[in-house]
């Protein structure tokens, strides 16, 4: 059966996440639901990250076994037209090794949280961004920021739910940067945590307002205890924007 | 009765347009309703620009004389505050002069139109851009886009139900830029006939695929006929940006 790997771009609003739950449709159920009409047979994606409700993707990547061989355009194309209207979107579908795995094989993933800081509330990005009405200070976030960059113990930003054996991970890069109205916050490591970036932008958060120094987001890291830490920002300023393979 | 001049965001999809009708909800009804619940007595809203339905603004300029002085920032906090769930966010209220004018002091108005032009439908941007699927060349775009700056009759580019006294118009800008997947047309000029940017977006589709040279273009406005010219590109992708005034 020929592998195939795939980019996608959704909106996780309407989803309860990536994964398929009893509660409600999830994305790799509108992708499966596609790819079975086309295949005629049930078949099963695998994702390089399984984000969470409301969480959308700018570049997930994903695999699935095609019982059929079908050229690399088409297969995207054909997947598009059974996914209407549900909002994902296949960007790109190419047939790949029998060792790619999305999940197992990704070397780095990278997310973007987006915060709108101002007064009035979005009407053009509902749902698509984190509303802060207080203004943040994102040169503050950013130094703070680094103190969380590296292999540490991230229990102060893990959720209770988390399957990961270890709460040790490494960290590459977490950076933050006005844009406009906006304050961006982009993360990229091999690997997260269950909650960990929104956990990490609800205690930068704390940073931006004043509220917390740097200081107290380094003991926050040191306490290893998800209480000593913020609140854990809102599912709709996360994006998950790709994943890395070794081969590139 | 002091008159606020107000800076006003919305997502234009679940509107019939900026202006009451009878065939659905409008952007100036919602301000009105918020503003009543206010006052406590029915008031007028007037725009700069009567946008259609499903076009957006990202900051629509309006005026309303209301029966009661509120502090600026307390006037846009409650409309929001009323407005929601609408899709309309009052960026900015602030006291002006009974001499202002939000249609007829305007100097300039500036508009954006998006089209995103990938194989892919959008996932996240669906009804806020125009998806082209075919590639466009936005160098031959800009190109051509500068034959219809100036001082022109522009009724190749007039919808039929225009109440303008005149189809002649001086067109201050129109650029073409490619923003990654996107390509951004902005228009700038004192005042635009009905469906002026939209047509002109129209016919500069019809650049970007090489099927018009800017001779076509030229031809095209030189008709003076809306038949010479292309189709009217769709109300999504276009965003009312924003509206000058002498003082400023």
């Amino acid at each position: 059966m020929p592998r195939y790997k795939l980019v996608i771009e959704y909106d996780g609003a309407p989803f309860v996440g990536w994964q398929r739950q009893d509660n409600g449709p999830s994305v790799q159920q509108a992708l499966e639901e596609a790819a079975e009409r086309i295949c005629g047979e049930p078949v099963r994606f695998h994702a390089a990250g399984r984000t969470d409700s409301g969480v959308h993707a700018l570049g997930m990547v994903a695999h699935v076994d095609l019982p059929k061989t079908l050229p690399d355009g088409k297969l995207a194309d054909a997947l598009n037209a059974h996914l209407r209207p549900a909002p994902v979107a296949v960007l790109m579908a190419e047939d790949t090794g029998e060792d790619f795995h999305a999940r197992f094989s990704c070397i780095e993933r990278r997310y973007l949280y987006r915060i709108l800081t101002r007064r009035a509330d979005p009407a053009l990005d509902r749902g698509r961004v984190w509303w802060h009405a207080r203004s943040l200070d994102a040169d503050a976030m950013h130094a703070a920021a680094q103190v969380l960059v590296g292999h540490h113990d991230f229990s102060s930003f893990r959720a209770a739910e988390c399957q990961a054996d270890s709460p040790v991970k490494t960290l590459d890069d977490l950076s933050v940067a006005r844009c406009a109205e906006e304050v961006h916050v982009t993360a990229r490591a091999r690997s997260f945590l269950h909650h960990q970036v929104r956990n990490m932008v609800g205690s930068l958060a704390l940073v931006g307002t004043g509220k917390w120094s740097a200081a107290d987001l380094r003991a926050a890291l040191e306490a290893r205890d998800r209480a000593a830490a913020g609140p854990t920002a809102p599912a709709c300023g996360l994006y998950f924007v790709s994943a890395r393979y070794g081969e590139e």
